[in-house]
Order: structure tokens, then C-alpha cells, then sequence
């Protein structure tokens, strides 16, 4: 699924223009792909039948007549192949089969912790990833990916974790080599911030250009749309957000080893962490929410001022990159409204009004399943891209 | 210049696409055409007597050899048409006349204050355009299109200012319709900023996916580059840094009539009023860097402090966004090293290893003349763009 040359190399480029076409589901004639495309009838025949072959398009009968005997129309095909799609967070590991529009054909939950170590939580990925595809009737040959999301920085273009802070022994590890070994399948990685935001977005928000998605968790880190398309950086590590250094937050000492990092004040690790210290136990961030849903007065101020020192940072988010809409997800997000009040009540507040009048703040829709949809969106439209069609249906 | 249709909308797509191959100034058989586009032969050949018709292409003589007749080779022809570039300041009015790959053929520069009002400003621009053209031996009737930045917030897709600080009169006002009444051209007009955003990376920084341009000049603002295009955002105000709430700026009270805003405390005209009520006049921003490049150390801390402002502002912005080049610009950069040795002392002071370690903060290159080459490209980009070209060839 690498880039195997330019947009319009070969005749590749047509059958990627075809299929782009049918993916909305509406079934079309050879002639009108020919007139949308912009491609001559005789390659657009030439390219359904690649399509045709490849199962990836299907024949269908609803054409209109158009006196004689109606044309042939064609329709994109979502269960031509599946999709493995897996989130592999600090204390889980959720492992789901998609068909090519991201429906969740099977899926799995369990608690496992990323401190076992790569070999161990991608050992079970590949072991329950073989036993979902089974349920749903599908064998690894069918896989047109896997899409992998882990809870710290990843090289992208590699698959590898880069230096990440609480995945000890996961550093540099060739997370694709290892899957693709046992599964047989192409693997995309991302961190779990980048996948949320993915699935968040084409699930919900997909005719917004603009969106920042924050993860409030044990950490605090965020993905970004820029245009409808994931913003990673340079370095891949746009909307690390969590280290960012608060106005408020001076003295705060954060596991980073800085001061007055975001984190260090919002965190649902150092609420749970101040909680504690008060006398009221507290372990994760899931234990701050439902303190606080439960009325801990204590536990609700603690999250409404996270929101606010979330809210400070947004603020000049907002004022750079202009979006229409910041979804709030994560543990701590489940604190009722407590965490979001927090956060609009400052962003509103120091935003521009031209940059906040149409803005949204809201919760996440996706909920527990983000990470998982986005990993097969990921997947998905990597693999059937224009620029990529060449290496999935082969030369 | 709208879109006039899906982007595989039709024949014109195909000419598109050879286009967009030629753009790169190497000439091509029209087989190489065909290989490259994946289009047809035939499609290839009728495509490229449309653009031989428009001029946009021309035939070339050097044809490798392939033992009988060489084959005709095609070649972009960035002369066929002209671009207006206009750069209207505070103070001043820039206007140039490009060729299609943004080399300027004729350039004015001079005082004008755009409190004069659209009428005039505009009326000038018009005026000083045709004569350009004349000087560069072109007509209105050889325009591409205009491309306008305007010192202010301006809605893209109407062109009209929106609500502009500094720009009494210009609120609203129609300027593509009183250009167009005038030259008979396209009009795009955007922000300063942005433009200069643009026309910094095109020329410069072409290779580097993701930008930050900071413009240091009376007031703060920055235009983001991102995947290689201009972010605008979901208003349109993607890049407002001005008015960002500072950490070390409680009390400066802003023009916007908020208090705390970078603008307050690292802006040209609050840096001027400081030292002018230190007993050390100064008006603008041209000023204060000219007594900084003299020596005064008044001016020279007070430079320096206002890069350190702006770097605190923007090391939230490394960490969200995640740019590989920040480009420093603007009247008040021009004080020497004092401004971005500011900026650079606290963004690699607080950004994260990760997204610092390859971010190169910089001077502008492109200087005085970055927003009309960010004018023209805007022009040349947007009628060139396969999404553009039916609005420029004709049905």
C-alpha cells in the first residue's frame, strides 16, 4: 500500500477514477463513468472489467430502460474485502472487522495492558483478528489491510513507535513486520489521538473541512483535519497538545519532566492523583468521571477546571487553524458536562468572535469506538486511493 | 475562475491533466502524454490541440530522434497569459505583472493609504495595472486574472472585506466588481498574510510540506501552510495570532479593546508608542527596527522581548501543528537578529524535542515582494488547477 508512482501513472489512474466514482453507492452506466470521469468509453470499458474482476465492483440491474435492453449498470461493492481494524490503548485492546464503508462486521474488547509488551498485545491482535474475521465469515486473504492504532507517537511512514513514554519495550518495534508475518496483510499504524479523530470525523462531522479532536484521558493529546484529511506534521506529531506550557499551570510537575505542562493540570492522571492526596481514591481517569458523575464536589471542580486549562490551550488552537467544530472524547469526557462547560467557557471567551461564531465544542459520537473506525478508515481509503490503487489490484 | 463541476467533470479533465504534466516545463510526445495521464491516445491528441488553440501550449523542436521523422514534443508556454499581482498595505500600494510561472515582467511600487478608501485605492491599482501591462508590452485582454491582498480579514470566495480593523469604508465593499468593471479580469483576493504565506513557500519552501508565515509589522498576524496548500480555516481566519492571549501580557491594553493581546505587547505600533513615551519617537514598526539596527538599546531589549513574545504564542502552535519551517517577515524583522533571536530562544525552549528537532525558524527570503508573488500564484494556481480549467478554456 506504499505510493508505487505519480497520480496518473499508467492506466491504474483510470480504474482509480472509476472506483472513486462508484464509492458513493450510486450504481452508474459505462457511459456514465465515461462522461464523469472524463475518460474515453473504450478505457472506461477496460477499467470495469479490471473493477469487475477484482471484485471490488459489482454488475447490477436497476438500469433504466432506455427502450431496447437496459444498459449494464455497476455498483461499488463494500464486502469485497474486509478490513482488520485495531485500538490498542494503555489497558485495552479493541479488535474489529470492517467491510470497505467501516462497518463493524465483528468486533472484540478486552483489558490487556501495553506494558506486556509488543510481542504479547500484538500476538493476541493477530490471534483475535484471525478468530473475528472466522465469525464474520471472512478468512485473511480477503484482509485489504490492517489498521493499527497505539497510545504514543509512531512513525508513520515506518509503522514504528518513537521514544513513547508509556509503552516500555515498544520503541522502534517493526509493529508492521510482526503482524504481516502471521497475517499475511498490508499494515497501517498511527497513534490513537490521529485514529480517533479519523473515525470521529467520516462517521460525524465528514462535511466539515476544519476539526480538532481532543483525547482527555490519563494524557491530553489531540488530531487534527485540515481539509477533510488527517494533519500530522512534519515530524507526525501535530496536536500534541499535552505538553503545551499553561499560563496557570506554573509549579504543576508533569511526568514529562517539565513544569506547567497541560497535562500536568488536566490530566485525568494528575486529577486522580490530587483526588488521592485529598483522601478520596481515585486510580484513572475513568474513576475521576464517575466521582464526578457521581457529585463529588471535589472531583467536579477538579474536572471543571481541567476544562478551563483544556479551554486555554484550544483557545489559541482556534485562533491558528480557524476549525468548525472540536470534539471533546477520552476518559475524563465522561464527567457529565463538567469537562466540556469548562472548556467553552474559556474558548468562547478568548476566542476572536469572526473564529468562534460558528464554532462547535461537543462531545465525541463515536465514543469507544473511534479509534476503531478510524484505524479501518485509515485502511480504507490509503488502500483505494487514487495514488494507490497500482498496488492493490497489482501491475 | 469558480469551480464549475466535480473534478473529472467532462473532456476538460483529460486537458487538465495534460496541463498539469506540462506545467513542469519538461516537453513531452504526446505518447509520453498518454502514458503519464492514462488517458487514450486519441483523448491525448485532441486534448493537445485545445491547448495548442489556447496558446497555453507550443509545439517544440526537440524531438529525440527514433530513426524516421522525430515525434512533435509539447511544452508549457508560461508567457501565453499575464497575471496582475497587487499587494495594497497600510501604506502602500505594490503592483506587478507576472508571467505563469510567477516571474515578475513589470513592478510598481508607492505611497498610499488604504484609509483613502476602495474608490481610490482601487481606481489606482486599475489605472497602474494597464499600464504595467502596456510597459510589459500586454492588455487587459492577455489577463489569466488579478490577484489582490488586502491588509485585513476578507472573505474569500466573495472577496469582500469583512469587517477590516484598519480599512475605514472597505467593510463589505464589492472589490472583484469594481476591479472587473475596469480590467475585465478574474479577481481573487485574500488577506496580506495569507498571500505572503503563499508566495514565500512557492518561492522558497516549496519542498516543505507544512509552514507558519509571521508577519511582525504595526499589528501580528500569520498564514499556515498546510500539505503544501494555504489553510484558510472554516471562517477564514486561519492564522490569527494577534490577538492571542499573552501569558506575560496582562494589563497591555490592545487596539481590539481586549487586554493581554500579543498584538499589545509585540506589535510594531505598541512597541513605537513605548519608546515614544520613553522620550525616543518613533511612529511605525520601520521605525523601531531602524533604531534597533542603530544600536538604541531601548528599541534593541524591547525587539528582543517582543520575540520572546511571540515565540511564546507560537510554541503552542509548533506543538499543535507541527510545521518544519517558520518564516519570520514583516517590517520589525527587518531589526537585525534581535526579533527572531526572541522567537527562536523560547520555541526551542518549550516545544517538544519531537517537533522541534527539524524546525528551522528563519528571515523571509522572499522580502518586500512576498505577497504579490503570493498574489499571482493564488491567480495562477487557482485558473491552472484541473478543478478551475473549464472556466478558463471555454465549454
Amino acid at each position: 500500500m506504499r505510493r508505487t508512482g505519480p497520480v496518473s501513472a499508467g492506466p491504474a489512474a483510470g480504474t482509480a477514477a472509476v472506483l472513486h466514482l462508484l464509492r458513493d453507492g450510486r450504481p452508474r452506466t459505462r457511459a456514465e463513468l465515461a462522461t464523469e470521469a472524463g475518460l474515453a468509453r473504450s478505457t472506461v470499458a477496460e477499467r470495469v472489467d479490471v473493477l469487475l474482476e477484482s471484485g471490488l465492483v459489482g454488475r447490477t440491474d436497476n438500469g433504466r430502460s432506455t427502450g431496447g435492453r437496459p444498459p449494464s449498470m455497476f455498483v461499488f461493492n463494500p464486502t469485497a474485502r474486509a478490513v482488520l481494524a485495531v485500538d490498542v490503548g494503555a489497558r485495552h485492546v479493541r479488535t474489529a472487522v470492517t467491510d470497505l464503508l467501516g462497518a463493524v462486521l465483528a468486533e472484540d474488547y478486552r483489558a490487556l495492558e501495553v506494558t506486556e509488551g509488543p510481542r504479547t498485545v500484538l500476538q493476541h491482535v493477530c490471534e483475535q483478528g484471525a478468530a473475528l474475521l472466522a465469525r464474520a465469515g471472512r478468512t485473511p486473504s480477503d484482509l485489504l489491510g490492517t489498521g493499527i492504532g497505539l497510545p504514543g507517537p509512531v512513525a508513520h511512514a515506518t509503522g514504528r513507535p518513537t521514544n513513547p513514554p508509556i509503552m516500555p519495550g515498544w520503541d522502534g518495534f517493526d509493529v508492521p513486520g510482526f503482524v504481516r508475518q502471521r497475517l499475511d496483510t498490508a499494515v497501517l499504524v498511527d497513534n490513537d489521538v490521529n485514529i480517533m479523530a479519523l473515525g470521529e470525523h467520516r462517521t460525524h462531522w465528514a462535511d466539515r473541512a476544519d476539526m480538532i479532536f481532543v483525547k482527555v484521558a490519563t494524557g491530553i493529546g489531540s488530531g487534527l483535519i485540515a481539509g477533510g484529511e488527517l494533519h500530522r506534521g512534519s515530524q507526525g506529531v501535530a496536536g500534541d497538545m499535552g505538553h503545551v506550557r499553561l499560563q496557570s499551570g506554573i509549579g504543576a510537575v508533569c511526568r514529562c519532566g517539565s513544569t506547567g505542562c497541560l497535562e500536568a493540570v488536566a490530566g485525568g492522571a494528575a486529577i486522580a492523583a490530587r483526588l488521592t492526596a485529598a483522601g478520596i481514591p481515585a486510580d484513572t481517569s475513568t474513576d475521576v468521571a464517575a466521582l464526578a458523575r457521581a457529585g463529588s464536589m471535589p472531583a467536579v471542580a477538579l474536572v471543571r477546571q481541567a476544562g478551563r486549562a483544556i479551554g486555554e490551550v484550544l483557545a489559541t488552537a482556534v485562533s491558528f487553524f480557524n476549525p468548525s467544530v472540536i470534539v471533546i472524547g477520552g476518559g475524563l469526557s465522561q464527567a457529565g458536562a463538567h469537562l466540556i462547560a469548562g472548556v467553552r467557557e474559556v474558548v468562547y471567551q478568548r476566542s476572536l468572535p469572526l473564529a468562534s461564531q460558528e464554532l462547535r465544542i461537543v462531545h465525541s459520537h463515536a465514543g469507544d469506538r473511534a479509534a476503531v473506525l478510524g484505524a479501518a478508515f485509515m485502511v480504507i481509503e490509503q488502500a483505494l486511493d487514487p495514488t494507490h490503487l497500482p498496488a492493490l489490484l497489482g501491475p
